[in-house]
């Protein structure tokens, strides 16, 4: 059975690679292709001539229509086929399914679900994003060879970068910390505190902190597939527990992620933070969490493998398991409650 | 279900290839060995020693005979075990399958059904092949990953060489122009005349026409896997559509296509022409041959793919359709009414 | 169903390769991890966390315990959880198989079945392996994409080599000369005598032969995986069949086989001579036995290839399949009367 929420707006490109070139992806199972029209805007069309199934990303952009390459059939960018070329008349069964989309954030949104249920105002959005004071950079489309909801699991689960990321995002001092969790609203929430410890690597080399910190570390799940991890640390003492962190330094590590199918996913990741940053160190940063993401990569798709192979085995629970369990229920609700389209 | 006609001769390979060294074939899924004989014939035997199995193209040939690469068992060109090294009786069911071979046209013709309906007489022949006022020259042996019949489709589709083959053998002039079609017997016909109408690239890089001409196309498919494709050009207003075709240029691209599995077929193609031509001629014009196959490769492929994907799927149906849908139809009748041997 | 001997000592690494670094191996379809404890013993586990299934392979050897690569949960020699970090409570159930191992010839061997069964008394031991008049030398631990019982096949079969390795160890001397066979408890026993015949190929380079030899080859099967080639030769008419074997040049060519899965094996093989070696000549022979080894790979490849493809089709029976088909009888008995462990 299938575990992919359709009524949802999923992350599917990187807004900066649609452009006027067919281009073509896949999310959920289904392929999918992409365009920007004249006007700018992003047009997504099942991949397939419903003529003799050619990809339509291999046929070409006519206007705001794609001429299929096998035979010139051609379909608006409503999907409404407008020409069969050596005919007059045009087959009405002969359409292409659309998909809502919209753009926030850097990327392209794709709504796989009932399009009537589509509301553009539900795309995730992160406020500081958009915040001056605040400064982003967009990282990689990184490919996991994994199900999306093993990087969920990693992704309600704080307590993995004491052992995966000592050397960019977690050191030894959190080991033993335990976590917290919160089920809110669509989301789940784990954090811990590390008090008066070392900083993390990455705040060590970009940071400007004269000794120990009071670390934290948010993870905000919001289901069924985009995480933001806020993290930060303060000088120990300043009171940043207590809520005074003027004087942090604090990222928002976002991961949006597309669910390709039952072992693939793709994590589109940026950086938001609260200090300025020109290209240098924006690349400079990024390579940072490269070399982080590329560990939970090599970590989940171990994981898949065995877990294809080991399928019936029944695996232990320790504290930490209780948010990605809750986060499962959560994603399992949403799609038991989906009616599907008729 | 299979698909494929067993009582029928195929192509299995390009004779210049077939030697005194042991060739490995595969053919409607059957592993078969080739070789010549001192005498000059091509024997073809099923590519597993009865004992063991191990493919018969690892062993050795002597003589006219196949001594398996692993303890030396022998079989001479009638498939007959004649030696065990070790032992002086020869089981008598060790016999391997042979299978009856023709050639003609710089090709080797197999029959994989019942052998006593081979009747060489019936290896396909095109006359102007024979005739020295027109030249020839063979082309590859091209895999594609697509069923033999989506390429049949092709080959019974004169309307995809308005979209496909832009480079080569195609202009825009044609995109409107409907596709007329005749059953015949055992053949599939389907033609369309563009009259007044710039010549297609390769005929104006090669020909010597004064400016418009008028060009025909008839598609000869003889089922299930052999295609004569009757292409050619005359200054507009010299009476070609009436028959008079004395000062055109005329080529038949000849396709004899290999079934290997259901979703792997090879394309032997080779072209015949009204014209001479010398092997640099030939060369060229079979570089732009190889660019047109490459593009009908690239989309058979794709499409084989997302028909695998989308089994289920229920395409459309376009005027264009008509001769491919009876043609399948055509096949379908012939696999029916073949009886296994026994 | 499952061929495998579980019951018995595999060899399932070079104990030249096991170290303080964790080392990922599979046998039987398991698998498993191996490391070398701080007071030189090895250790083998499962090769995956109770807690999520990440191969234990990935995490880091603490002092004779593997700590998880993702959570840090830690497990001491013995499989015990000793750790969970973020919590004082250690699951009762976070217990890893561990398998009894031991070691001999440069070789780790493993027992994958009931565990109260293992006495490392019985792993497989050659004495002149031991013995300093003789000399050895370890070879590679070579992949072979074949189930090891057609492995098996080839090494209860001293006829193929008159056809396999023609260049090495086999000359044509040989071809029709019968092979004896002998079912002995757990082993089954092939050989022939090959008198008054020119050396093989590696014996004219490496020996010292006046002419023709008197030549032998035992082929010792020790079920389910091991074989031991006893070949040599001497001078023709110095007595060498009746058992005076004083001046003869004799190899154990020694073959200990992983089966990995049902269609790859592992053959870790090494020679033991009755002449002294320095490295030079030792590289020579084991060059030697290279070649050889990578045509029974050839071979065994291609057969398993047609096995699959082939899987119904009913093969013929020569004299020398004798000895095969008893083993294989022997290797089926060993498994049905194997009692899982509860």
């Amino acid at each position: 059975m299938s575990n992919y929420v359709l009524d949802t707006w999923y992350p599917i490109a990187w807004s900066r690679d649609i452009s006027r070139t067919l281009s073509a992806r896949k999310i959920v199972e289904q392929e999918v292709v992409l365009f920007r029209t004249e006007a700018g805007g992003v047009v997504a069309m099942e991949d397939a001539c419903p003529h003799r199934l050619l990809p339509l990303s291999m046929g070409k952009l006519k206007g705001d229509a794609i001429e299929c390459g096998y035979h010139g059939m051609t379909y608006d960018c409503s999907g409404k086929c407008v020409r069969v070329p050596g005919q007059e008349i045009v087959p009405p069964s002969a359409i292409v399914k659309t998909y809502p989309t919209h753009e926030n954030m850097g990327l392209v949104w794709i709504w796989m679900g009932n399009p009537t249920l589509a509301d553009k105002s539900k795309v995730f959005d992160l406020p500081q994003y958009h915040d001056p004071a605040w400064s982003s950079a967009e990282g990689d489309a990184l490919e996991i060879k994994a199900n999306y909801l093993s990087l969920a699991d990693n992704l309600c689960d704080p307590a993995h970068v004491s052992f995966v990321h000592l050397s960019t995002l977690g050191n030894a001092a959190s080991e033993d910390i335990p976590v917290m969790h919160e089920e809110q609203d669509g989301k789940m929430l784990t954090w811990r505190w590390i008090i008066d410890a070392p900083p993390i690597p990455i705040f060590k080399k970009y940071g400007n902190f004269k000794g120990n910190v009071d670390r934290w570390h948010y993870y905000h799940y919001y289901a069924p597939s985009i995480a933001i991890i806020d993290f930060g640390s303060a000088d120990t003492g300043t009171g940043a527990p207590e809520g005074r962190r003027d004087n942090c330094m604090q990222i928002y590590a976002c991961h949006f992620m597309t669910p390709v199918d039952q072992e693939t996913s793709i994590d589109h990741w940026l950086h938001v933070k609260n200090f300025p940053a020109d290209s240098t160190l924006n690349a400079a940063l990024s390579a940072e969490f490269r070399i982080a993401f590329a560990e939970d990569k090599a970590i989940l798709e171990a994981i898949q493998r065995n877990e294809t192979r080991l399928a019936t085995r029944k695996t232990i629970k320790i504290a930490i398991d209780a948010a990605p369990r809750r986060m499962r229920r959560m994603v399992d609700g949403m799609v038991e409650k989906e009616v599907p389209a008729t």
